[in-house]
């Protein structure tokens, strides 16, 4: 260790094998390991601040180098404050180390996963059109505007929110134009925006289906809004309770298959939520998420559609495509949207990047992306009929509910079963399910059952699964 | 237009054009060309709510269907809420429309942007490696693990976050492992993340460099701090000034290139900075934009580096790559990283997609992102010449300074002159340039000037924008 004020011969020599630092590459120059051997004795303390380091003259003859190696070296540290040098003295440790480790440790092995994750969520990965993205990505990334490469618009592309907008009106029986749409990066986040905006508009309680999605109870909390849970039943929400509570002037609701219950929200209670919300001033938040994927017609257009005015709609390639992409959407009135896309002061823009937004303009455009859900949604029903088979045989007489659309339906538990003991049962035989109970703000359960999604599961694993679920539904 | 329980027969024959809408394609199938002419139509408010629907029978002949094709209609509309079945009685409109419209207006054009863009912010754009990256997306899009295509982790990828670990070792002279590195959108995303946490341990005040840049005093002030400037002088922050606030117990820096002065902070400052940090518990925000543009000497490693415990580190791609990619990180002290990587309920994930993390975690890892930042520092190093020469030689005596470093550089400006006024004539030149003065949090300014960027700009375009610039600082 060198000492202050004295650099004995000894002492220097202990400190080359530091310097030099064999272990670094040997192809990168003498200067910079001399550089990062002696910044790293600093940092580690094995230097003490104060202490002087030899003359480079001395130190380049020992090393066996030129001194302008040395002074390099010196010259580098001395500008990022780690040592100080004075004309006629010694060039000196400025800073003093808190012994930090800068190696990379070993890797920890994660957690296993359960064998089969039968939670809701997830669309089938496996589906994902890897190629067609890649083209699609490669395609635009040739031909993208420099000027586009710049900072992204906050509205999202424009040539994606024409296109969407377009699908929209198709396909959702939307009312929407790209001005109405603003590009975002999930439902989440389109939820919060709106949210954020509501409260500075003056809104202070919202209505969530109860059960409900609860990430997106926690967002409208987030933001500083009362949520009335409302209950829901085999019609969807109870939309008259919603006047129970006169500041209540938003309601969140999954009018297309509600989550969990998957319940599909019937048409009177459609009528009467427009005119609620008509009546109160109010605001609807209708989240689409699993919309397209209705099996027994063709799915339902937005509530939306019905009043533009009054409701905005949510959306995400998260169920539709993966959830890695980062992609979403919201349609809103033309009034809300220079507040939905300019987050206040301190919001950082969440928008996916404008490459992967072109990309899934190109699916849009090619007519990509609604082939995709056809065939998603083909093979989903083939699944789910499995599922419902399969559960039908192993689990006789267990009400099967939600199963109309969407990626995941409820299995109904007699009163006698305890849920969260057949959610435990079930993962130590490596199946994951959820617990329709876990998904309630209160404590007035509508239902007494399992969750189980199928969209990620694969069609070989269904019986196996299912077995295993039964067998655990037994012992609890 | 149809009217409540009379449905005549020249009234028929109006609707059937609204119904058939013959401007839609004849590829849809007629039941869904009719169901989409009514539900417009019920939308447009031309059917009354209350009316009754010609019986199935009758609408089919006089439009030449099957009654199919009509029933399909309606059911899909009854469903969606717009009709009302009643069993032995007609079908009725239940929904009233309020006119919008449908249809996606004429693209409005843009407002023309300035012929020379000098503000400073973006990295040069031509230079981006579009078939790099694109090579690299699809590599990755082909190996992805089917798994990766779920919910990202909060931290971003491993792999990322290992190899951009070991480049700050070894390039910026940090410390830092996987574990301390959490993948993030922006600069602003990172800070906006560190400003919540600082405030939920307490910390009520940060200082911010006087000049600086405005939007992350923004953030701060959101996360709820409140915003104490600390004025900059020719080394940089004037770091005993810190201590004049005992409420400050946190500073948010750009060491290596102040924004926008220019200034390197001076090694004395730094070491002045982490003692100051040390006496308070305080945490220092370290910016790190743009600091592998260096021209004298090699780029000085990081703050961090000297005291990883109080020092975090921001960066993102926007002044290396581009900002459309969405990509940042921050390398912070192990305590804060769980809650770095779960902002609280509400808050979104504001991750780039994991396909972008994979793709620039693959240039990383084959050396050519570095090779990319030797590139661009050689691009720009002679376009700064240049622009120093043709600056000297235009506006001959005005002092240029902050030119050591970065993308941008500060042209003094006699205190007789107005820089604002200098600022709207250059733009009536078509040239934009920014305004020293409007970085400034305070009245107090420190230098009379215009920050002038030049990495987007085009070498071609360098003489002529000076002497456009030059004119209009004649003319203020």
């Amino acid at each position: 260790v060198l000492r202050s004020d004295s650099v004995r011969e000894s002492q220097t020599n202990v400190a080359l094998d530091v310097l030099l630092d064999l272990s670094r590459p040997a192809d990168v120059p003498l200067h910079r390991r001399l550089e990062q051997g002696l910044r790293d004795a600093i940092r580690q303390g094995r230097i003490e601040p104060g202490s002087a380091l030899p003359p480079s003259r001395k130190l380049a003859a020992d090393l066996g180098c030129s001194r302008w190696t040395v002074n390099e070296a010196y010259a580098q540290l001395t500008a990022e404050g780690y040592l100080e040098a004075r004309t006629g003295s010694a060039t000196r440790v400025r800073w003093s180390g808190t012994g930090v480790a800068v190696k990379e440790p070993a890797p920890t092995p994660s957690a296993s996963l359960p064998r089969y994750d039968l939670a809701p969520g997830l669309p089938d990965l496996r589906a994902f059109p890897r190629r067609r993205w890649a083209d699609a990505l490669r395609e635009q990334v040739t031909v993208i505007a420099v000027d586009e490469l710049g900072y992204p618009s906050a509205a999202g592309s424009p040539r994606l929110r024409r296109l969407l907008a377009s699908y929209l009106r198709r396909a959702r029986g939307a009312v929407a134009t790209a001005d109405d749409l603003t590009v975002c990066s999930s439902v989440t986040d389109g939820v919060r925006r709106v949210c954020e905006v509501m409260r500075s508009a003056g809104i202070e309680a919202i209505a969530c289906e109860e059960p409900g999605w609860t990430p997106l109870r926690q967002v409208a909390r987030g933001a500083g809004l009362r949520v009335v849970p409302i209950r829901t039943d085999e019609r969807g929400l109870v939309v008259d309770e919603l006047a129970g509570d006169p500041a209540v002037r938003a309601v969140l609701i999954t009018p297309a298959h509600q989550f969990p219950t998957g319940v599909v929200l019937a048409a009177e209670r459609r009528a009467a939520l427009l005119r609620w919300a008509r009546a109160v001033d109010g605001v609807i938040l209708e989240d689409d998420y699993d919309a397209e994927f209705r099996y027994d017609r063709r799915p339902v257009g937005t509530v939306q559609g019905m009043d533009p005015a009054r409701v905005i709609l949510f959306k995400s390639l998260s169920k539709m495509l993966s959830p890695a992409l980062g992609i979403g959407w919201l349609v809103a009135p033309r009034r809300w949207t220079d507040a939905l896309r300019h987050p206040g002061a301190g919001m950082p823009a969440t928008l996916p990047p404008v490459l992967d937004q072109l990309a899934f303009a190109t699916l849009l455009e090619s007519g990509t992306y609604e082939r995709h859900l056809r065939r998603c949604r083909q093979r989903y029903r083939v699944r789910r009929d499995a599922l419902v088979r399969t559960l039908a045989g192993h689990l006789p007489g267990a009400p099967l509910s939600g199963i109309a659309a969407g990626l995941h339906l409820v299995v109904g538990l007699p009163s006698s079963t305890d849920p969260a003991a057949v959610v435990g049962a079930a993962l130590t035989r490596s199946v994951r399910v959820a617990e329709l109970g876990g998904y309630h703000a209160t404590d007035q359960r509508v239902g007494h059952g399992l969750v189980v999604g199928y969209g990620n599961i694969a069609d070989a694993s269904v019986e196996e699964a299912v077995r295993l679920l039964a067998a655990a539904a037994r012992e609890a």
